[in-house]
C-alpha cells in the first residue's frame, strides 16, 4: 500500500497552515489515514536544527549555510516521519517541502534554483510529492495579514523586507511553470470557506471518495 | 596578495592535529602571518551545527542528514574566517576540510563521492585548498593511540567500529589517486619530529624561504 504526499507552499500569510489542519480533521472524520506535519516535526534532530535557522541574533548566517540547514532538516523528517507513514498508506500532508527552499533560497537569495534543487535532491532521494497545493496571494496582502495577526510570533523570515517577499512569489510562479502537472494553484485571497472547498476539488482525482472501496 | 590554504586530513589517531599546531608555531616564528584553524572554528553557527553532528544521544542520525550538516558547517566557517585569512595574504592551516566529507560519508557511510563532492562544491564554491597533507598511518595504530590517549574524549565517531574506520583509509587511497598533485601523503608512523620534517620539506615549493623577499 503506497500513501499520498500532498504538500503545501505560499508565501508568508497565505493561510497554507489553518488550511492544512482544516483538511487533516475532514479527512480523518471521513476515515482517512492521515499525517498533518511541517519540518522539523518534532523529529528532535530537526527541531534543533530548525532553531539554528530561526534564531534572531543569527543575521550573519550565509545564503548557502542556510539552504544546507533546510536541507538537513528535510531530509531527517523525511526519513524518519514522512516515508514511514507513506509505507504505512497514510495520507500525508506537509506545511512546506522542497518548493520552499527553491523558492527562498534559490531564488530570492539568488543562490540559483537549479543548484537549490541538487542539494535538496542529495536529501531527499527523488521522494517528491504527489500533489503540491500553491497558496495563492499577493505579498502585500499576505504580509498584512501577518502584521495583523498579533497571536503569531515574528521570527527571522517575517522580518525580511517587502522584496524579498515579492521574489519569493515570483519563484513559486516560475515553480508552477517548471512543475505544472504537480503544482495546483488555489486562490489565497477568498474566504477561508472557498479556499476549502476549491482544495477539495483539487484533490479529488487523488483521493478516492471516502464512501469507495476503502 | 593571495594567502596559501593548507589542509590536514587522516584518519582518527593519525598526529595531525599536534603537527598542525606545531607548524602554526615555526612559521610564525619565522615571520610569516598564519591561522590555524579546524571546522568549526569558533564560528557560532557552525560550532552549534557541530553540537548536532557530535551529540551521543543523536544515533538515529541519518548519514545524509549528517553530510549536509558538515556542509552547512564548512560553509559557515570558509565565509567567516577563512576567505578573509586568504584574502589578508595569510596562510591558513586546517585540520579536516572537504576531503574528509568524501572519506567519511561519501565512502566510509556509503552515500557515494561524487554525490558528497556535489554538495560540498555547493557549499565551496570552488575553494579547494592548494595544497592537502594526508597523514598515513593503519587504523589500528590509529585507534590504539586514541585508546592510548587518555586526556581525549570519546566522541561518536570515536565508537564506531574498526571497518568503519578501514574504509575511511581506503577511501583516502582513492582521493590520492584522483587528486595526485594536491594530495601529499606524509608517513604519520614516524616519530614526530621526522613527520614535522618530511611535512617541511612538502610544504617547501610552497611557503616561500622566510629569509627570502618577505
Amino acid at each position: 500500500m503506497k500513501g499520498l504526499f500532498i504538500t503545501f507552499e505560499g508565501g508568508e500569510g497565505a493561510g497554507k497552515t489553518s488550511i492544512l489542519q482544516a483538511l487533516s480533521q475532514k479527512l480523518q472524520q471521513e476515515g482517512y489515514d492521515v499525517l498533518a506535519t511541517r519540518e522539523p516535526g518534532g523529529i528532535e534532530i530537526a527541531e534543533k536544527i530548525r532553531q539554528i535557522i530561526l534564531d534572531p541574533a543569527h543575521t550573519a548566517m550565509d545564503g548557502r549555510t542556510e539552504a544546507l540547514l533546510y536541507a538537513a532538516a528535510r531530509r531527517q523528517h523525511l526519513v524518519e516521519k514522512v516515508l514511514p507513514a507513506l509505507k504505512q498508506g497514510k495520507i500525508v500532508l506537509c506545511d512546506r517541502f522542497v518548493d520552499s527552499s527553491l523558492a527562498y533560497q534559490g531564488h530570492a537569495r539568488g543562490l540559483g534554483i537549479e543548484e537549490v534543487f541538487q542539494i535538496n535532491q542529495f536529501a531527499i532521494e527523488n521522494c517528491m510529492p504527489d500533489v503540491t497545493l500553491f497558496f495563492d496571494i499577493s505579498p502585500e496582502e499576505g504580509l498584512q495579514r501577518i502584521a495583523a495577526n498579533k497571536g503569531r510570533e515574528q521570527n527571522r523570515l517575517d522580518l525580511e523586507k517587502l522584496d524579498f517577499h515579492q521574489s519569493v512569489y515570483e519563484a513559486y510562479q516560475m515553480l508552477i511553470k517548471k512543475f505544472p502537472e504537480r503544482i495546483h494553484v488555489i486562490d489565497a485571497s477568498q474566504s477561508f470557506e472557498t479556499v476549502q472547498k476549491d482544495v477539495l476539488a483539487k484533490l479529488h482525482p487523488y483521493i478516492p471518495d471516502s464512501n469507495g472501496d476503502r
